[in-house]
């Protein structure tokens, strides 16, 4: 089972977090911008390469420290169809190293849609005789807006390919509760939305309690956070809103079980942009970046103890 | 105003529908397969081949008869890079051909991520001094379930690029109710979604009385399009659901004002996949889709007279 993999990834680097990979060439160290300008010009080729590299460098220097990577396809979509080759090696390169990687797509349709973009993440491709991988990730995020009709399909090729995905509960954003906590019969609509979420993934439960249905819950609203713990027993969490956007480590350990686990925790800029702080002018990214990805894990540990 | 333009791309076509391109490897001719398994192999790039000479084929044949065309981004995205790579050229032969191009890919996120996403799809990207385009197409489907910090990034970008969106509002599915319909308060919550997009589009209305903010309303439930029509009165609706999915033309003509106007109705495989029943082994797949583009036309001008 999917999540009994990220979760035994998460006790062997005692790490309950997953580092975004969410590139703006303006977040790529000028050395490396340079090279990949200078090979291909001001291009949309030319900025794939150097993300491209960055990536790389920066997953060779946190593989050991974090279990998981979380690339956000917006900012490869971004780089038009250079952008989404580089995603495709990218995904490959941290499932070489070792790293469960969560596709953060947000993708959602209905029936043979759904079907399509569920293999295009998670399965294989028919090609006359040849099944054949498009981009190839252990798990990916969707917005449950559809209904069942638009987590069911995902969740047959997750069952598949033994693989799992987080649907969009409770996002971490100041407007979320414009729709998101109005109140729906005796429930809010996000409690709906992860109720349904986890009746459709009851049925395949893994060895830690937790199924195949995920769910994105922020750091931002830890009292929904800390009630939708309780109330969504085997659904395992993706929690963003850390750091930035003003989730503390108080506030993510409500995310957790009673055994410290359930639940992973996502920050981004906060360790691709670390070098942007400490005046190296980013030779040292990969040093700056696992700094600053030991500091969360040591940050969060302080509250959290995964057994 | 981008929605002005698709309007009058529809008065001089006399033809208020889309074609969807959502195309599977099996949808494909199998002379035109053949030709680029033949010459790629087995391969995510012979399919992705494929999929793009039957695309331009079937642009060809319809871009006198549509305004517009709609591509499924999962039917790309499943090709991996490859497919990505034709959904670019897709859409720029489309525009080429002066077709109106909406993009539906369904995107949605917040902040700087949304943007992105806007970027990808509608927007340039900086890189250096340069300003590049990526995907470019004139429209993109969104999904609102974040709030107005999931549709605001975007309206920014249609209004600095001239373009629109449609947000998801009452879709097409069986299931579409399990959330969609429920009270929320004295609405129910397709409605909440209806009113915040409206109300974030209101600041720019175009020459026909339409914002930049259309929504997807489904051909499935006609009364709930009917009532939309009235309570949305600046909206441009999408129609999904004519055809394969149980809508007629008599059910779509509520989404039209008096004027004929206000709405597209989408259909994918019956004019695609129109060759499958000619007995002709895909041979006359262009005169196939062609005609069945127009008995489509023909079928809701029966209802609705575009003034």
């Amino acid at each position: 089972m999917s999540f009994d993999r990220l979760q035994e990834l998460i006790k062997a680097k005692k790490n309950p977090t997953v580092a975004g990979l969410d590139p703006k060439p303006e977040y790529v160290p000028p050395h490396i911008l340079r090279t990949s300008l200078d090979k291909y010009g001001e291009t949309l080729e030319g900025a794939a390469d150097a993300i491209y590299r960055f990536n790389v460098g920066l997953i060779d220097a946190l593989c050991d420290v974090v279990p998981a990577v979380k690339p956000q396809s917006a900012y490869y979509e971004r780089l038009g169809w250079h952008g989404m080759m580089i995603l495709e090696e990218t995904i490959r390169y941290a499932r070489a190293k070792g790293l469960f990687v969560i596709a953060d797509v947000k993708r959602n349709d209905i029936g043979s849609t759904a079907q399509a973009y569920a293999e295009a993440w998670l399965g294989r491709i028919q090609v006359g005789e040849a099944r054949l991988p498009a981009f190839d990730a252990d798990c990916l995020t969707i917005n449950g807006y559809l209904g069942s009709d638009g987590i069911n399909p995902f969740l047959e090729t997750c069952r598949a390919e033994d693989k799992c995905l987080f649907t969009l509960v409770k996002t971490s954003n100041p407007s979320s509760g414009e729709l998101q906590d109005m109140i729906a019969g005796d429930r809010v609509v996000y409690q709906v939305v992860g109720d349904l979420n986890a009746r459709l993934g009851q049925e395949d439960i893994g060895k830690y309690g937790y199924s195949r249905a995920g769910a994105v819950v922020g750091a931002t609203y830890p009292s929904d956070l800390r009630s939708l713990r309780k109330r969504l027993e085997h659904t395992f969490f993706l929690v963003p809103g850390y750091g930035a956007q003003g989730g503390t480590a108080e506030d993510v350990r409500f995310a957790f079980d009673k055994y410290g686990r359930g639940a992973i925790i996502n920050a981004s800029r906060s360790i691709m942009c670390a070098w942007q702080k400490t005046g190296h002018d980013g030779q040292d990214y990969q040093d700056a970046a696992r700094a600053a990805a030991e500091a969360m894990r040591d940050d969060i540990k302080q509250f959290v103890t995964i057994l």
